[in-house]
């Protein structure tokens, strides 16, 4: 029996304790909230699962083997440093921590304590973004030429973070497993509506090399819930459509055929679109964050490293970092 | 009888000649192109419909009341130049100029022969766009928050102008009608994936007073046909989806409330958020462009100022300069 | 602290569960299923939960208040008379039984035991159709044309019911509920694809007086999920689609006018249209099963008649009755 | 050159002589219609086509090698009738005639003047239905198991005929060419809720051998248009969404797999649910009508049976007579 603890019990700490609570071989032992309404709302539904309001009677129980930490982004940090300083696994939400160095000394320290570190980046459990990652990897999309973004509603205003922290960290990780390639460099732009300090819209653009660009919209402040990908390829384009119950990936036979070598004045004769059929691959719809429990798990066990490693964290924060930078900045360019 | 002309006979004349064709009172007397295939289409059509390969012979016509210039934007500026200097009220079609010294010399031109000069930005007079107009000028939004819009498809690559010029002209256009203020800056990025010098994907942000933000991505390379706009206000929200068969607008009662002089720490819990019903507006399902061309003759008839006048027409072909010129200095902030 | 039983753990139990256990001051005691996997399951998810493969033992324990039975339509009888006749509420799960007989019976033992007897017609406890029942209480449809539902998708094909038993019964306890009056007759037409004993496509048509005519699309075997009701009134219609994430109930302010007294030969032009605006209210989300299972407790609690009552169930079974005696005699009219 | 006259210039008639003028080597040299103002309307768009109030004159004319008659049903019979005397080929509007009488006498005048006589099944010559037909005659859907048709609206009500007759009479068509078999039996309910005689909303279900059912769900009364068509075989199933601007035709790789010879008792383990991919096909999207005309002018020139020809018109008109036969005796089956 593996014995786990999640730390911080808001809006995501409860569906970790039931999907932990879902795997085989695996109990969850404690819940720890500075709240302690937080704490009643899980001694009701899970009666057996130990509450505290303090995580370091955690910290001290050998019995338990890993934590998973849910709590605001500026305590990651230290809380992961202690439980990693303790022996124990961690699972660590996104995102990872506020800066690229606090990244980096927790992925030191993973590998100092010989201790798996991994980040929530949930949806690359999703059926719908492994499926998308085997069709890029299978070749089928030619050559990349661009990956754009969309997520947007209405909430949940954070208190310690802006709009790209919050949401846009998702898009990043998401990017960062499909591409797989270093971008050059990022620019952004955003409005604050509440105060001047917090920015709830805005527009992140991320330059590659070979003319490959990505583009991130997020907005707290939208009256529809949109969570949209569209990635463009010489040979196919997907699109990925989260807020559909079903069909939620579709797979575009499109694309546009330049002939090289043509001479400018005779440009638009050299243009050929492709137009072909659709196709929508059945996907697994297993919740992603029970995927991503069970291979926290397989790492621990298996000594494997995870799909959203350390290291991505890190790539992540590296992102998240130049967005807010470039934002201050008034778009300028920061280079990666 | 009301003697017009249509120039240029590619995709748009044909519309021209139809929609003028319907008006009372209005005779479509000449079709001009260079290709006497698109002529010869014309012919088959609008058997009635005298056409010429050079444009000229209609200037020299007398009884020719009005030319409306449907060719491509580098000839514009020539082409409506000899017209208004032959007396003949002008329809010229989007983007008017290709620079803004263009316009300007345009502008004069028409204001001392007193004709009239309309610019073809055909959404203003949609139903859709008229409606929301309506609504914003209601004042039913309270402040305005943002402007984010979306024109993406599969085609069709120009090859005399970028993606911006071609598609984004349309956005500047209802932007600038429905918030009827003046920008403060501009910033663009951009690819190209077939030359070098052609941009077929680009994200454009233009900074407001008032921290109101307006964005646009536009996009030649798209599977999937998308036009939307989301306007976002304290009080309303707006969503304009231009490709459903109907219920195009959507007036959201949602917002968010944020109690003034709260302090920083205790931000958390001074927003407020407000879900109410949302209501689709019945609108005029006439074509845009036949409404358009009413007004360019009523405009004649009685002597108006038309809604979408030379002065837009510059206002527009400014942004459009202006994110070209930032496209081409990585997305560097360009004054207005 | 009020104690429940939950018979049966299939696909329904589980969500009977979870629902009773979080409500306030209601413990969820024990669950009973025939099959040991079913209890495992439970076991992991609700380790404080008693389970037993012998309902009886139940039954015996004068600690549990109530039982809401989740079990094959063929064992509601028995289990429900037994549960009454051990002075148990009872909350059953719809079809409430397979013959109006049984319904009525049941109906006069708790009667008699002064217990609650519940159906779970869980749909009328969802926003929507609560936000429904509310607008056509007001009036605002005008009189009533047409009642509309469609309820298809592929599975679960069931073993002892034909398709109209498994999910017409939905809709109509939903007709039931909303238009309020009596039914006068009823036809059905259906297939069988698997074996020719149980139907698993089928179309019903329910005929009141006043011209009002409602009807029943219902199907296994549907490649795409789809669940709508259409209401037609003379000033008003609704469309609620219960498969959009958000948006599900739409009141449309379109009708048609009928001059009366018209002659036959001018009635073209005696038809009037109304199209106006369409709006869409907000609504509740929480969980239509927890709003069900509060009400249940509430009944007991406060001595109320449940919005899905016995009486209630008893309607949607005669109405089950009589479309599968139509089915079996071509279509034929069957009176109710 | 090949002369056609267009009689009956209502809703249908000014798109024939659209689409009739549209063609190579075809003029549409007259059209008639009762009303002087339809034929302002034409003279306006068409102003070299002649018109007439008295159809006589057409038929008097020598040069005119065809007629398309889009005249109300009730006079159908009558006007192909003369034409055919008068040695003129017809494209006659749907439903053909009143009775299957009717179309049979107009069936045998075709042959004794050697004349084509074709039936506007509009729906046959979309790129959508051509490609359903293409995908069905491939065998991939396996066997068939069902056909379901909605086409509902608000609107436009028809002084002589009811709902059936204006909207079932396309789904019929479709369904005749798609599944190319003959029917056994048909019943249909509807109710009326302007006058008695004329249903504006009706139900109708058709029945095959080997269990395959058709139903038909049409409504005037609809505050949205719906026009979907769902096919169901035992490997495949489509849906055809007719109101999507694209990806009309979506084929379902998804069905249900029956052990055959299994015991009653242990059924449900018996059926076997597949779940593969989704794919859209790529369709031709030329207008229909136009299609239709050419093959029109097609089937005169080159000696051709149409596609829809008058044995098809006279096989809906059998569906509709003995639908409406159905209604008015409570929705009792009719031979076929």
């Amino acid at each position: 029996m593996f014995r786990i603890a999640v730390i911080g019990c808001g809006y995501w700490g409860p569906k970790l304790v039931r999907n932990f609570g879902e795997q085989d071989d695996v109990k969850v032992e404690y819940v720890s909230d500075l709240h302690k309404e937080r704490l009643n709302f899980i001694k009701k539904r899970h009666p057996v699962v130990k509450t505290t309001r303090n995580y370091k009677d955690i910290l001290r129980d050998n019995k338990v083997d890993a934590l998973a930490i849910a709590t605001p982004v500026s305590t990651h940090f230290q809380l992961a440093q202690e439980a990693l300083k303790h022996k124990k696994h961690v699972l660590l939400e996104k995102p990872m921590t506020c800066t690229q160095d606090q990244a980096q000394r927790l992925i030191d320290l993973a590998k100092k304590h010989k201790r798996v570190l991994m980040v929530g980046h949930t949806f690359l459990y999703t059926g719908a973004v492994r499926k998308i990652k085997e069709i890029m990897d299978s070749g089928q999309l030619g050559k990349l030429y661009y990956f754009d973004s969309v997520r947007i509603n209405l909430g949940m205003f954070q208190h310690d973070t802006n709009v790209i922290w919050d949401l846009a960290a998702h898009d990043f990780s998401i990017m960062d497993y499909l591409l797989g390639v270093k971008p050059v460099n990022i620019s952004a732009s955003g409005a604050c509506h509440a105060r001047n300090e917090i920015e709830n819209i805005a527009y992140v653009t991320v330059n590659f090399t070979n003319n490959v660009i990505a583009h991130f919209y997020v907005n707290w402040l939208a009256p529809v819930k949109i969570r949209q990908i569209l990635i463009g390829g010489s040979d196919k384009m997907i699109l990925f459509d989260d807020m559909l119950p079903s069909e939620k990936v579709k797979v575009y036979d499109k694309g546009v055929w330049f002939k090289e070598g043509s001479k400018k004045d005779d440009y638009k004769i050299q243009v050929q679109y492709r137009k072909g059929d659709m196709y929508v691959p059945q996907i697994d719809i297993t919740e992603g964050l029970y995927v991503e429990c069970k291979h926290f798990i397989d790492c621990i066990k298996n000594d494997k490293k995870p799909l959203s490693d350390a290291a991505q964290g890190l790539r992540v924060v590296r992102l998240l970092e130049a967005a807010e930078k470039s934002i201050k900045n008034n778009a300028k360019y920061v280079k990666l």
